[in-house]
């Protein structure tokens, strides 16, 4: 986690900042979506742990600064501003929607509110940490509502976005609701449970099924999963069958799994398998384990790979970490950007979620006005955290169970009738008076 | 680089293979693409020196250990395992496209030979290393060939699938021709040419546009970009038609941009300022940046972010690592995979580039067969580097040299009738023996 990991202009405008003398200056940012992606109906809020991660951390190495030194954009800043940078902590607060939280277009997952500089220049990171793990949950949490009570292991971490994307894939899936991840670094790092038996390769190096299945099993024992279609996978469920206990199940990676499910589940059946499980692989998303749980296919359990690792029907987020509120001098000034297709509302923000509809009002009006309940949250103040973050089963927990609150239509996967967000009266009236006295008045 | 970056069972297969003792056996994996996206008549292979840092460091923390040695997986594993584990590095060999090569589906992009144990354990990490690469610098490729000349600047890293993952967008675009990033990391990291000097947030923090403008020439001089639509795109062009000199240019990030740049292009001759560049930005691909290409639209540089920065229309490729060959006692074994929808050759692979088609061939086949240049070069030999890695700017300059000897049809944006790559004749009698051998039989 460097320091250096921003865009340039977080940079050159530190540096103007610090010429123009407002690094006294203290600045509100909102980070949040302008649009949810055509197949969502919510969000579901994560990579808060990560974003702390780094504003705890946040620090120049003088190699960093010396880089930066040497560059044209830096050839007219004066000196001092290196002393400046190599000193500069995040000495800010950090609101934030709690991990799990499902969350719509235009509410803040999170608030930062910090001398300007410092406020400034965390920007990239936090929008790709925010906005990574947000858009894995909330993907994750499509797979685990389709799968109605099944597990969904995340298996994505070869389809990642380089090899760290994908020990982050793996925490934010089981923020969303699966079951665990086959990422041995996930499992470690966030205490995660983890999955995985063998690969084709396997049996090809043994090359004869039996004896490759027949190593698994004195290796494995009771968490045994043969996979069963390297060659064929009738053939293999008859292999699987003749092995016997100790097993867990069988896994199907290629061809038509609900039919060759009904095949091996009856090959196994007959073999006084019942319990062995039939795990299905291959390129699935939400809507094909929706159509193998509606067929009734005997399929038990499910490893969801590239589809949720990248997010593959929206790999990106309409993001933006935009300033609202600016104090200057003993004032406080609201900003906001009205400009054809990017419109941003001023004021940090509170969220209220009501019985059937958020309420997004600023910060400072009175909470009992909404009846509902407060969701964003003081995560650091002044620099330091407020209290520990919870664990990775809570923060599932709370996730599961604010997902399964949410009105039914939005827990289905069809694009369903928008959740109601509205801007409260006040928050309106305050974008309309900055508009008012916005330069240039149009 | 945690060496337990990798899905669980490559490990629980380490301890099979470790117990059966077959970590003699030496097995060749090949890293490839089974189809080429939908959009994409070319990939350009990159990745390749993250892939071989990482395979020169490979080495499990005693940590790491004891948490495998904790896991149910490894109930059953004899202790000595993990001491073998402890002690494993990567002593085998690695071939590989060099970076920058305009690759096809079936075509290796790597190839891994080395002890069982290793070869399968890194499966992991190098697809998601090359995957990833080699997806964005295809996709900058086709943003290069779309502008005709204009530079392109890499700008996604607040949207990339984490802080790591822009770090590297940034290092693949450069590869696939763009002039820059806006990632400072990636800059320092990789020496590529950063930009960026100020966003709407700058505007709005001075309050006033006029003085925002004043502050930022004052601070970058040549290097000045006025963004001019924070609040009007035109009232923003006249305001910097009046600063006057000096300037590099200004930036518009939203509304109609061809519209507009005539304006600003009129407003910016007329101050006598034909000099000042206009530079686009506001969710440009490939399509868009050819458009205004087409249009004559008068915008001299694009900066491309989200859809470049995780490849939107293709945010993951078919890529594949398979075994294809196993040495055992003295014999070699050529492996291969026949099920349904799922087949890969067997034997270690060249690719010959010809004057009008690739022909792929086994290692072994006499290269003046094909009258073509062979493409996969030695990178590792028993764990030792052969030769440094070249330079980004010579990998660039390759990449674009090769690019622009593709047929015509591929250089378009358009979907074109498919490069022609061919299977030597050795290769598919080899694929046909193996399939007649192999069990169980069919």
């Amino acid at each position: 986690m460097s320091a250096l990991n921003t865009d340039l202009y977080e940079l050159t405008m530190a540096a103007g900042y610090f010429v123009e003398r407002k690094t006294d200056e203290i600045a509100t940012f909102e980070l949040s979506v302008r649009r949810l992606p055509e197949a969502r109906n919510f969000l579901v809020a994560a990579g808060l742990a990560q974003a702390v991660e780094y504003l705890r951390e946040l620090k120049f190495q003088p190699e960093e600064i010396e880089y930066l030194r040497g560059l044209a954009q830096f050839k007219q800043t004066p000196p001092e501003f290196f002393d400046f940078l190599a000193k500069l902590r995040f000495t800010g607060d950090l609101f934030a929607l709690p991990e799990g939280t499902p969350v719509f277009a235009n509410e803040p997952i999170a608030i930062v509110r910090a001398p300007l500089v410092e406020a400034q220049l965390v920007e990239t990171y936090l929008l790709s940490t925010f906005m990574f793990q947000t858009m894995v949950a909330s993907k994750a949490a499509r797979c685990v509502l389709a799968a109605e009570g099944r597990p969904i292991v995340e298996f994505g971490s070869r389809r990642a976005h380089s090899s760290g994307a994908g020990v982050l894939a793996g925490r934010a899936a089981f923020v969303g609701g699966c079951s665990g991840t086959s990422n041995a670094e996930a499992g470690m790092r966030f205490d995660i449970p983890v999955f995985g038996t063998a690969a084709h390769s396997w049996t090809m190096a043994f090359g004869d099924e039996e004896r490759s299945f027949r190593a698994l099993q004195k290796l494995l024992g009771e968490s045994t999963v043969f996979l069963i279609d390297t060659y064929d996978t009738i053939e293999g469920a008859h292999l699987a069958a003749q092995m016997g206990q100790p097993i867990w199940g069988v896994r199907i990676d290629s061809g038509d799994l609900a039919e060759s499910a009904r095949q091996v589940r009856r090959i196994l059946d007959d073999a006084g398998l019942r319990e062995a499980k039939i795990f299905a692989t291959n390129d699935l998303d939400e809507y094909r384990v929706a159509e193998f749980v509606k067929a009734g296919a005997p399929l038990d359990a499910f490893g969801v790979g590239t589809q949720l690792a990248v997010s593959a029907d929206a790999p990106a987020l309409s993001a933006v970490y935009k300033m609202v509120e600016l104090k200057r001098d003993g004032g406080v000034y609201y900003t906001a950007k009205f400009s054809s297709d990017k419109i941003t509302l001023p004021g940090a923000k509170q969220v209220y979620r009501c019985a059937d509809r958020d309420v997004v009002a600023h910060y400072s009006e009175c909470p009992d006005k909404y009846l509902g309940e407060p969701l964003v949250r003081p995560i650091i103040a002044q620099g330091e955290l407020i209290e520990a973050l919870p664990s990775l089963t809570s923060i599932q927990k709370r996730s599961l169970a604010m997902i399964a609150a949410l009105p039914e239509r939005l827990q289905q996967l069809e694009r369903a009738q928008p959740y109601q967000v509205e801007m409260s009266p006040h928050l309106q009236a305050m974008a309309q008076s900055v508009r008012e006295e916005m330069q240039p008045a149009k």
